[in-house]
């Protein structure tokens, strides 16, 4: 059994109290109830307690002693970050594909040079498991010190039975190994393989016979995912393989309406979603039956930013009730970074978004998108001390001093991982 | 006397080499002279020698054991960033206010609300001078955390000769005191003042009669800089303030074309300025004239980006022939950050620069937008060891893996300020 951790005096404490059972919508994502000057008391791992710093110390007198502090004084104490949308496991770097598009060549030049997903996938085929483990794993630590304490991890840079499983165990090590929490997404659906471009059915049937129950079987993801969109896989195909993976309790989620308007939303709408992501072309029909059935819409403002395109339109899926998180999408291809800061910022910038919706995006609306949301994504007591605390004195400054990390501790249930901006 | 300092066997070194007399231009601004794979001698302050490890092991064999050392194995050594256009010296914070624009209100309502420039200029008045200096100096050290070794300061928001006066003493003990470089402009005529506002004439003659003589008395600033702007100072006003500025050894810098076009490209290059700022609304004639006087074109995407607006044409400008600098424009209106890495990125995503040109931009260009171009800004022998070492295997990552600060290690006239991400 750990020490107490007593973390002491924060500026302000964003809690984000009551928001356990369902994702916020509408007014309440602008609501992070925050406590101006308190303290946290954290035990086997978990928030015990939340107060002034007197009571605090005169209810845990008798364990004063015992315990690890933090001073907290002059900063801003948060629900540790989640993301809830990425492809961190993958093999390779395409820098030189980024260089190529910056010096003004197309997309169909940078794909006949070899790069785009095909090139992601293989790199991740041919880097073997223990490598693919060790990259990783060291992009674990860079979420750590971007404040992030959950990631959701996706397959799909397989693209057969064997590799998106390699994909899915290294997931799972990692879950098991570092202290951070790496929620599982099989996404066998990412693209067509090349030497199926003529005939995806056959693929498509691969991915529902043989790679889902497969997932399945040796219990290597909670989620189920696809690439919906015009030149990859159509709604019905899409419809499928989320239904298909229902069958064995992997729950749906979508890539959908990233490049053109293909009716994803309302599908994730339909075969009940936990998620609908990206959403940059999405329908107001897609939007009105995401909110209706509460989909959490997962919006992704960093690819957008790196392939120079216009971000969804946040304000107004959150003004139509949609709940909705916050993502980097960490990938090789669009977005190539961990930095939720710094999607925090585009959020307020591109999207719309207030500094205390953007605030309920990455942290209990992105735990909600990821089924977490009774788990981690709020300061409550009972729930996982999963905690950041950012050097501000007020969250507003998370926004405006923007292209900045803020991070400077990060507690992993109950355990310090990250102190003065650097991985203890 | 100091240790001398071996850094080896960095992956890359960005050398820049033979741009000390004169910024660089067109094709020139796209070549950063990589050498792949070599160490750096630094004694006294300066770079004594580059080359491969083992010669340089070989050449300074007998100072090897009393030498400092630092492994730059797997990371991009380049010449420490320079910021030539910022505002650092400010009393005050304006979150609020950027809240309120989030929030949907317009210009009006929050200078009606009290904010804007007059806002910073009640706070920097207010403040005095121990505080002011203390708060500058922190942001300094923040600007070390990002790579950035010489940091250009204006003032401008004392507005009266008093408080422009504690603004540029105050610049003038940071560069003193601070490892950092400070490089002060006087920039009175950065606002009329409220209570001029009907009078402008009245403030432009007390610029000119009172407050420049003084300023170039106490040896407190190196440049002369002017917010040429419709409903600022007019090319008229600027051209005198500039004008007198030189008669007293004040080099002209000039704001200009940020809002609206209003020929400011064309007076920088008409008093010969060292360099034209902003420049988001500069006509085809003004930057062709720039281009032929050698005017730097410091450009601030930061800014553009913070106010949602359009960035200038950096791609543009470059093809024309302008020596293009980028800059943070640090201050609590329109840019409260100290990131050049951030701002590199806007550069590449937002301006269409590529990743080289940024990289001149933020060095050798930066430093001759500050006339620094022969002391700092490039790695060769004998220049004023201001060097930093990124964390990426090569400088394209420093975009790559955007929204992210790469900044391992700096060094300041051969001295270790940060280490691993930390002030040392
Ligand atoms: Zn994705
Ligand atoms: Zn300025």
């Amino acid at each position: 059994m750990s020490k107490p951790l007593f973390i002491r005096n924060a500026n302000q404490i964003l809690t984000f109290q009551g928001s356990s059972q369902a994702p916020l919508t509408k007014e309440k994502m602008g609501k992070p109830y925050v406590i101006e000057g308190g303290s946290v008391w954290v035990e086997d791992g978990k928030i015990q307690d939340i107060g002034s710093d007197e009571e605090l110390a005169g209810r845990y007198r008798e364990k004063l002693t015992e315990a690890e502090e933090i001073d907290a004084t002059g900063k801003v104490l948060s629900p540790g970050l989640v993301d809830p949308h990425t492809h961190v496991v993958y093999g390779g770097s395409r820098e030189e594909e980024f260089q190529m598009r910056l010096n003004g060549k197309s997309y169909m030049e940078i794909m006949n040079a070899g790069g785009g997903i095909h090139a992601t996938t293989r790199a991740t085929q041919d880097t073997d498991e223990e490598q693919l483990y060790e990259e990783s794993k060291s992009r674990l630590d860079q979420f750590f010190l971007h404040g992030v304490t959950t990631v959701e991890a996706k397959s799909g840079y397989g693209l057969s039975l064997e590799h998106e499983l390699k994909q899915l165990r290294v997931a799972k090590r990692l879950n098991e190994d570092h202290a951070m929490d790496v929620v599982s997404t099989f996404m066998g659906a990412h693209a067509v393989p090349m030497d199926l471009k003529e005939t995806p059915e056959v693929f498509v049937d691969h991915v529902i016979n043989e790679m889902i129950p497969e997932v399945a079987k040796e219990e290597l993801a909670e989620f189920n995912d696809v690439f919906c969109e015009k030149g990859v896989f159509t709604p019905e195909q899409s419809r499928r393989i989320l239904e298909a993976g229902k069958e064995y309790g992997l729950k749906p989620k979508i890539h959908a309406d990233e490049i053109e308007p293909y009716a994803g939303a309302e599908l994730a709408a339909e075969v009940g979603a936990v998620s609908a992501d990206h959403l940059l072309k999405a329908s107001d029909e897609g939007v009105k039956r995401m909110a209706e059935q509460g989909v959490v819409g997962v919006l992704l403002p960093g690819t957008a930013f790196f392939l120079m395109a216009e971000s969804a339109n946040g304000r107004k899926m959150i003004d139509q009730g949609v709940p909705v998180a916050l993502a980097t999408d960490c990938n090789p291809g669009s977005s190539p970074t961990v930095s939720q800061p710094f999607i925090m910022n585009l959020g307020a910038l591109k999207m719309g978004m207030t500094m205390e919706e953007v605030l309920s995006a990455v942290t209990i609306n992105a735990a909600h998108a990821i089924n977490r949301g009774q788990e981690v994504g709020s300061i409550e007591k009972g729930k996982q001390a999963d905690l950041v605390l950012f050097d501000v004195p007020n969250y507003m400054k998370l926004q405006y001093h923007y292209g900045m990390n803020h991070t400077h501790t990060v507690v992993k249930n109950g355990k310090v991982v990250v102190e003065g901006g650097q991985i203890v």
